[in-house]
């Protein structure tokens, strides 16, 4: 399955990337005019419409705590696809794949919130696939994170909360093997083909919030998933600097 | 913005509009890429955008008959209003409003179909309301016939038919009266206070496919619906237009 | 597609009606035991139950408010049409049609609704299809304000309101363009024929409440529409006069 | 509670009845224009309108068996009950008193049916509720066997069916013990008092097809029960002879 | 239909028990660690989990009223029928025989609860069956009531309630007519050949709760009724003695 | 929060374990008499009762191919957990969760199935938790495999398929850091403590097929990561030596 070494030049990405390197990344803040915050993300053809809409109070089950509350869905537009997928609101149920991942992204967001200076306020993601070409979660969670900080900004603006409620930043990237090979930031014609998936979420100080990997094909063994760990932190360290750019804050590095 | 003490004449809208004249238009082509026609349309800041998927073959009920089928769905964002509202795939439930104006986009477009000449294939238009400022559904009529007319001439290209399955275009536009006052075009600050609300749906030689007009507040008399019919009349013959550059047809007038 | 003039007195429509005729209206008060105000109206073989029943309170989002609610349902029984249709209930879902009916009747009768006077008390109109034969939206609301007119009287009499909640009356009637001819009431075998079916709701003193025109078949222009406006408006007035007899109320013409 | 001793033939039922007499019952057939065979059942103020529509074809599991089906379904209109009940399509679900009642039509109806002779016919029977006041199950199998005898006729006419698919007839009544005492045919106001309920299916020549009897109270003995069958079977012999004058048959006694 | 004298050896059942005897029945306590009474009832092969979870308080539109609540669930596992039925969690909707089964596991020990006793807590019985070889619903009830009579002893040592919330005990059986001879406790094999069907759900001390006969195949008549019954009053006497035995309880005979 | 050195002994868990030891492992084949392979399988007082069933031919999608398929369904019994939980059934939808696990479970078997030896079989599995005391997912998993195993059995031995359509076998079994120490098969009470959750599946030669990390508290570093997946490796050992033991497989170390 490996290449005969004449050709190493030509076993590039059909995209032309190394194998260690991100699609183009397109972070557009404010792109809603009424949200609390809204972030259009883009991994290369993937885009994703985050939008964090911020309102006092909180579920039922946690009143009087004190506590805040972070909650998200994800959800893909029927055309977002190659072929067109049925509207999950026509056939009346969310499917699995639909739940896991709004399940994945609002756990991803809540390891870096301080409910206590969130106050009884809550923030609701919606990350809605626009187009869809791969790693639509892991854009989502990336997206997201900066919708919710735009989102804790106007609250913060408003006097509904006065500290931070952050305590750090999230990015995730997919990582998978393809013919063999580690590669970083899988769109859709990669993913297919690839024989483990995985996507890692990361904060921003190099720490791992969830790790879920998947032998599509074959079982993978100890020195490939290190492989891809270690292409994940890489890929989730470059997803950081550019969230830190569209925040315009500054990072030293 | 203000009008000088002195002048009732100067009772301009609040984006200093005329009575009679449309919002800003802007009509994007091509926006995703995978549907065989889509476009992002904005009236204002209402932004919704339209995609055309085309399938060989048609449902069952229609099979063998020879003839085609258009059909469309209508739904909005979660966060694309001003205070968020509940997703409908999560509720496991269409609203009776999501329906009705799904339905009124199939029959709006179905209007100009001519089926033999489609052939036994399908198109679906999904039209996703991004932001909603008043006049979704009319929004999302008017760009929707530019993704069906892309879809066709993509149907067409890849010799999936043959002649022209469009006899005409298709727009749509709300009108209202406020304050005694009949206007063009509402956005959602003035739909809410609209005495009467009214849609109209056009072909773009003139003739009318629907219209549908509703008192919210008290009822209204033959002259109010003639001074309606008549801004209705102007606004779709406007929106005609803006279609044809779209599309980059030449228009005699 | 006019007639040769010695043909004329064929043209008449199968039921020997002229063209501007309603069907055989019939309007049965207290067709219930139980509900506040009940009505089976008939609309030739069209046969509606209209119920309205009665209570005191409001949804939780009008409570406090001093303001009255009323509300409508509309649903057809399997076998009222010509070849059973399936049970909404057993199917799980509320198709659209019927989505939109409910909030066609609801609308028109909240026209002629003072909530103020009807004061923190809910009226809900059952309007359920026994037959169908045409026009069954347009019975539905005749029939209801009917019912509705029994069940404020009804609260009168238990003392439950004082004042005067309805500010008028309601009427609706289809008028339809059958092979070139504009006609008043349609059934169900010229429904279906129909180029352009229209739908008219008005208040008893003349003015519209809802207005839906729809090209079935080729668009409309606007003599077509002032035509069938027209008869609608003759329609409605004859309608009401029937739902002032059958209430008992003297009526100076 | 218990009546002074010279009262005793006061102790009759609040409508005057004996304790072993039905209620004013009618049989009105042809009630629908469309069904096969429709009939409207009334037991006192109890109105149930039962429809028998019939196709050509059995459900996919029947098919080429040469066998027929009969099916029903069971429903009360929202206004049918002393106060409102939700509408089962609103709630998107049918409930489970619902279902059991439909199940039992479905099965009382098909112990008289010759499969083989209905051929692949497919009978369903709509029982739906206009007015409860008790014994709605009773009245909509009594009911609903006219409509089956008068669809089976129909099929007959049309030559979709030969020989005879009934091999008997089928009524049914509900008993109940009330303040000790057993009574046939319970209105509302009987029901909810009754110890014990029981309804009871019987064909034509005495025979049982359903028993189903329920402590609402204290649990009951074997005279109780005996009591109870025996008014069954006196109470479902009269609505025997009133559906054979029903559909004009003579019966020799 | 009665066999030649001679093969009266020959006519024994297949799991060889006299026509009046039970299967072999298991009824183990404690099955679960965490619910207040547990039980896995054996009947033969049909095996079913009854679970009796406590909690203080009772639904809401009984708060207030000091009296309890009991209420109960049916279900089956998938795999427990020969062959395997969908799940109908996935199916989105919970089917007739399901919910009229669940309605009459809680009727049956409903009438043997003092509501007052056992003051505002709510027992809730669910009754999962495991392996199915019929008579799942008499065993489920069976199986309750020593499920129940655990969990009241629980709410006993807990102090949640003082007196003796049961009136009495519960036991079910089902018994029917096999080519013409009454038989008690039918397994799937004799029930799906049973002319006549009937469960019986009786007090231990010998009154009928529930008579639920239906005629599978032909109707039935009053002589093979009363000799169900009484196989019926034989095997539910039987089942309480078992009953008892599980739980400890001396009984004086 | 590390214990002081003296006291290292007492560290030890609950329930008496070290940190990388089981819970006490119970695979009971053969629980089910209809199913192809059914095992009750448990991890400590956590029970799963896991069913396969087999059938001939495929879904739709997969006709034809010549492949099988390996599907299956999670699911948890109301009383299985410490406060009842709501049915699913009953609430008309899958949570999440349920979704998530049911989805888990079958790619990780399908993992070790090679379709085209399965041939145009289904094999369905149904994992029922009949008590969850933590690590429901691994121990369905676990269990499954088994079921599995024995349903390709039974397919062979009836001449459904010939060849071996297992190419490996699968365990799982959950890791957790509490008070900073990483923790094998974690039992509920260990369960809600931990900081960091991973569930590990892999094939019996040491591959893995599924890592699911999720940062419950505090995000971990890489140096948590390792440790915790070294933990599952030797635990999905210890659990492919019982699973060989109780398939009666002379497994060769």
């Amino acid at each position: 399955m490996s290449p005969p070494a004449t050709s190493l030049l030509v076993m590039t990405r059909a995209d032309g990337r190394s194998d260690d390197e991100l699609r183009q990344i397109t972070i557009t803040r404010n792109w809603l005019d009424h949200a609390a915050g809204s972030v259009l993300v883009e991994f290369g053809r993937t885009r994703v419409l985050c939008a964090a809409s911020a309102s006092e109070g909180v579920p039922r089950w946690r009143k009087g705590s004190g506590l805040g509350w972070v909650t998200a869905e994800y959800a893909m537009l029927p055309a977002s696809t190659n072929t067109r997928s049925d509207r999950e609101s026509v056939k009346g149920r969310i499917g699995g794949r639909t739940h896991e991942i709004s399940r994945l992204i609002g756990r991803s967001l809540r390891a870096v919130v301080d409910y206590q200076a969130l106050g009884e306020n809550t923030i609701q993601l919606d990350c809605d696939v626009l187009q869809a070409d791969g790693g639509t979660r892991t854009a989502a969670i990336t997206g997201a994170y900066v919708a919710l900080a735009d989102a804790v900004a106007h609250l913060r603006s408003t006097g509904a909360l006065k500290g931070e409620p952050l305590t750090g930043s999230v990015a995730a990237v997919s990582v998978g093997i393809i013919d063999g090979v580690p590669r970083l930031d899988l769109p859709y014609e990669e993913d297919v083909r690839a024989e483990t998936d995985m996507n890692i979420v990361m904060t921003g100080d190099g720490k791992f919030i969830e790790v879920q990997g998947t032998a599509e094909g074959a079982a993978f063994d100890r020195a490939e998933l290190d492989a891809l760990l270690a292409l994940g932190e890489k890929g989730c360290a470059d997803l950081t600097r550019l969230q830190q750019n569209a925040l315009g804050v500054s990072v030293v590095e």
